[in-house]
């Protein structure tokens, strides 16, 4: 008789089948981490979608029905919808079960988890990793490969749990990604500084041109490949998701702001004063910055990210 | 007897010889533009590595020697640096010649140009292109295709004058772009918009990021793939030439650093409030202006800008 299979889950279910659920799910089908996939979205359009293109094997009806025997529950959901759908989860999950997040805010999440019975067990989860483009259609199974997953694990002492903090990091590093152990609190200010400030400067300044009426937006357009396209993909991003990063991870957003609008203050005092070796002087620091991003293997070194075809 | 090779110039001489420059002269030679192209740089080295890889025929040991005798000038080289060489130029160039610059603020080119006299014909010109690299080595002939390169002629009405600018139209067509006409004072601030505030708000940002000390750079680096990475692009740009765009253009960079600054003051007192519709109403502003410039062919479609590999 033939070795049955051993899949790291039995039955995956995924909350939210939108860009990062459905590159999961694709990714876990990929490498057969899991016998069955179940997606349930509030949102029936998208789940019929995802359906319709076999990121899941089935739909369910709703949340309760999703998660029932499952022993893996993905919670693919904008933050605040995560916080608010973990006690129902923690309460109708199988006992034991894994329970794991992918938002971009911890601290929210972690408090959320530990108001509710440890009779699962809840891993909060980050995969550094996304684009612009929203739904089940815009997932694909590479995206995790070689992008940072953190963890930041609750704190809780126990063999179950630790085995399960382990089960997840071992799913993450499944689909190609790398995995980090942080401080909830410490991953919500680094995240600050090289996530939610960079969306938020974007988001600003997309609304910014958007509101200059002496500058046509078909120049706007015309001439945005001196920089300002840049922008537009990151401010081209799920706003709903965006909202809930703001809401939820305000204080050490306002703290990296705040020194965002202390530079930004010297430099325009620079420019008003015709102070060319102060401006000289801080422009040179990106190129080193970006170089030590390429060499970690975050960025392309081709310029222009490879846009212009050099033929 | 064969019939020879008519060029649209005998001699090109470029004064600058670094990412545009060279951009432009690969360009023209692969077009067939000009019979001989000379080279100068104030920086010998850079002049000798654009000798040693070809992009010019001949180097000149003085800005003298390299426009004896053109009947194209080009000046390449940093806006304040061009608006300083225009006079000396003129006054040595031959009779007639036709003088472009390369710069991304026009005002202070124009400023200069009025000042000369009209022996030569100054044709400013700003092709919206380019990559965060500098040097002769970062240049490519396809540089400029496809992209807008904006023309502000002079307020000069002669037949010659305006037979020069079209002979301007015609040299950047030749090398793929597509010409727009503009008063220089509209391009100041169309380009404030477009570019340079972009390309001041990457800078700002990648300096807080240097300053946080909480947040190691070891991390900034690590996490960049949340957004920060987007950035680096721009801020890694050539220091010098920033520097001169915002000694040059200061007046429409710090009207529209006024109109950013207002739009994040409110997305910040949102954020503070926590103001979810605001959030989310200004977060939806950017798929639409994004889509735009897809659809005018000056950005990939390519989530992520194609830097993700879809295996």
């Amino acid at each position: 008789m033939a070795a049955e299979k051993k899949f790291m889950f039995e039955r995956a279910a995924f909350v939210g089948v939108g860009l990062i659920g459905s590159s999961l799910a694709r990714a876990m089908r990929e490498e057969g981490l899991a016998k069955t996939i179940i997606g349930y979205d509030a949102d029936t359009d998208v789940l019929a979608r995802a359906k319709a293109i076999g990121v899941v094997d089935g739909g369910a009806g709703s949340l309760a029905e999703a998660i029932k025997g499952a022993d893996l529950v993905v919670l693919s959901t904008p933050v605040v919808a995560t916080a608010a759908l973990l006690p129902e989860v923690a309460e109708k999950a199988d006992g034991g079960a894994l329970i794991i997040d992918v938002g971009s805010v911890k601290g929210a999440v972690a408090k959320a988890a530990a108001a509710v019975s440890p009779r699962v067990h809840i891993v909060p989860c980050h995969p550094v990793s996304g684009t612009e483009q929203s739904g089940p259609e815009a997932g694909f199974a590479t995206l995790f490969r070689d992008r940072w997953c953190i963890l930041t694990p609750l704190d809780r002492d126990t063999p179950e749990y630790k085995a399960a903090v382990e089960k997840a990091a071992a799913l993450w590093t499944a689909v190609g990604s790398r995995v980090e152990f942080m401080d909830a609190t410490h991953h919500d200010l680094a995240l600050a500084v090289t996530s939610h400030l960079p969306h938020l400067i974007a988001f600003t300044l997309v609304g910014a041109a958007d509101d200059v009426q002496t500058v046509a937006e078909a120049e706007v357009v015309k001439y945005s490949a001196g920089g300002f396209r840049d922008f537009t993909r990151i401010a081209a991003s799920d706003p709903v998701m965006w909202r809930d990063v703001f809401l939820t991870n305000r204080e050490a957003v306002l703290e990296v702001l705040g020194r965002f609008t202390e530079e930004l203050a010297l430099l325009q005092r620079a420019i008003r004063w015709g102070d060319g070796d102060a401006l000289a002087k801080a422009f040179t620091r990106g190129r080193s910055l970006r170089r030590a991003i390429v060499a970690a293997g975050q960025e392309t070194a081709a310029p222009n990210f490879g846009r212009d075809k050099k033929e």
